[in-house]
């Protein structure tokens, strides 16, 4: 049974009816949830990302604004973007500062990501989203209205993974992927880290290899792998191999991956040979991850629109002493409403009294 | 006019007096705040610092607990302080991993330190109140009841500079630097950086001096200096000078120092020539910090105490609507006790005319 190859649009189509469905859910009228895109770096990826992320939104029926802006501004309209309630998430391009140092002691970019309120922070990047990740925390608060947001590009390989029957079907939320040992070149901030973290959060054994390093990542703690440790012998034992090398030149050599595995590569550069690598029995492959990922952003965005933007009736949004002391009040009205109807009845006793 | 020695130890006493008034004003019996002190280090600084902590808080009529845990045991120790409601306080000693990695991206010993449960950061450093201090906010969620942690050396600095006369006695919060240029020749995450943000943050200009840069700190902004700027250059044109360099060897020169400086020394190292200075005209030295910043500790164990651990009555103790959701019980309570007396009444009422 030669290898797989596994397009990522028709994994897409499950979360396009997902996002259709909710919209149809919303009241007549409803605007539908608004994601506004701040650019404010001269990156043309970002431009053409920002472009193509609101063909995707227009085609779902979800509403994305891009807002040019001059750099030394993005802070002011980041704060608008947090204070307006008709803006439900933001994405800010990046890099604007690059390395310029901030205030904060991160760089300036750090310090704008970490300034996006968890409540519109459709990338989940923020400084609680990215704590309770790798803490795996799953409820912000344990609050069930409050699912925490994991980034889009991570969140993408993780629903791959299942549709390629990688996860067990089993109920155990903590363990699906036990026993599965995973590779992951690349430990980016935004990708590979935090996907090493969601895969180890499931049980699965995880190497995260950067250039000059190679990190063990299982559920509760890491360590840094002994100078024996390289890809080649990683990726020789793994169920699931995740490429997200940003180099044109970088090839995977495929005689390394062994039958049956899954392997995704979330770079822009193709870093593995389509061809050679389906020539392996029962490999499943996936080029591309682009489709899923916009998904999960739109599938983000209706989370917090639904989490902290709707007007729900008294099913958990905000605090639960809100609907407390309404009950209270309620209570208190009737009861007084009471009270008046038998001292109107006791007056007109004692009228009734004073005219015998 | 000569120089002058500022002994902190005469500054501390203030502050002294807040604190046994706090304590006084407590209920009978109440047992004083308790500070725990997690050492899993082998520093020989860290166990040092803790026992001179220890004097202290018993001299005040404070509590303090130092416990002494393995290193693969502190971050559930640390769970445990934070879930105590017994525990008021938490200071942890680092190092403990160093530059091992974390999970988290940063090292393990950010992570354990970002893990500190905001209600009991006494020394301000978790990520809540470092980005608060960097954005200026003072109060977490402008609650009046939150106020926001700074960290104790900072904070010592800053008393010792009001103390001085440096701060205007003007009724304005955010300026009551202006027109005043400091010289920080430290930028640790614990000492100088946060230092330079609250001197920034109260209108002073502030210069920034680390080994291998200086950076020039405004209220809303920082940037890196040219290579014109040297220490020299700095130290020349400022009011506040504050040294903070770890190694003996290092002696700032005097002749730098113009008239009228307050010259603070944090490091335990004395970074000045205390005799040449104290020629200077209207300098101000003060040698040593730790005497004011063990108060700044105990003050801030006292407000956290004061803020999030004491059993208040609507005082504002947390969400106000607890206070809305008691109000309301209590006139629903009245209410119905009123209606079941009139109700009463009208029975008594019925029942003497069921007898006529």
């Amino acid at each position: 049974m030669p290898g797989e190859k596994v397009v990522a649009s028709k994994i897409a189509l499950t979360y396009k009816d997902e996002i259709r469905d909710f919209l149809a859910s919303l009241p007549l009228n409803t605007p539908a949830p608004l994601l506004v895109g701040l650019l404010a770096t001269s990156d043309p990826a970002a431009e053409s990302y920002a472009n193509w992320t609101k063909k995707a939104f227009e085609e779902d029926g979800l509403r994305y604004e891009v807002r040019k802006i001059e750099e030394q501004h993005v802070e002011e309209a980041l704060a608008q973007c947090n204070d307006d309630p008709n803006v439900h998430g933001i994405i800010v391009y990046y890099p604007i500062f690059g390395l310029t140092p901030s205030y904060s002691g991160s760089s300036h970019d750090d310090y704008l990501r970490d300034s996006v309120s968890v409540q519109k922070d459709v990338e989940g990047l923020t400084f609680t989203y990215r704590t309770s990740l790798y803490k795996n925390i799953r409820y912000l608060n344990s609050n069930p209205n409050s699912k925490c947001v994991l980034p889009c590009t991570a969140l993408s390989c993780v629903k791959i993974l299942e549709h390629c029957g990688v996860y067990a079907k089993s109920p155990g939320v903590h363990n699906r992927l036990q026993g599965k040992t995973c590779t992951i070149i690349n430990r980016s901030e935004i990708v590979g880290r935090p996907l090493a973290a969601m895969l180890a959060n499931d049980g699965a054994t995880v190497y995260s290899c950067d250039v000059d390093s190679i990190y063990k990542f299982e559920a509760g703690g890491l360590r840094r792998c002994d100078e024996g440790t390289t890809v080649k012998s990683v990726v020789e034992i793994s169920d699931v191999v995740v490429t997200g090398v940003p180099v044109k030149s970088y090839k995977l050599p495929t005689e390394w991956i062994k039958e049956n595995t899954v392997v995704i590569n979330v770079a822009s550069f193709k870093n593995v040979d389509a061809d050679e690598l389906l020539k392996i029995d029962g490999v499943k492959y996936v080029p591309m991850v682009g489709k899923v990922t916009v998904k999960m952003l739109e599938r983000n965005l209706c989370r917090l629109y639904k989490q902290y933007h709707m007007d729900r009736k008294g099913d958990g949004k905000g605090d639960p002493r809100d609907a407390l002391v309404k009950q209270a009040r309620d209570f208190a009205a009737i009861a007084a409403v009471g009270a008046l109807s038998l001292l109107a009845l006791k007056l007109a006793g004692i009228w009734r009294h004073c005219r015998k």
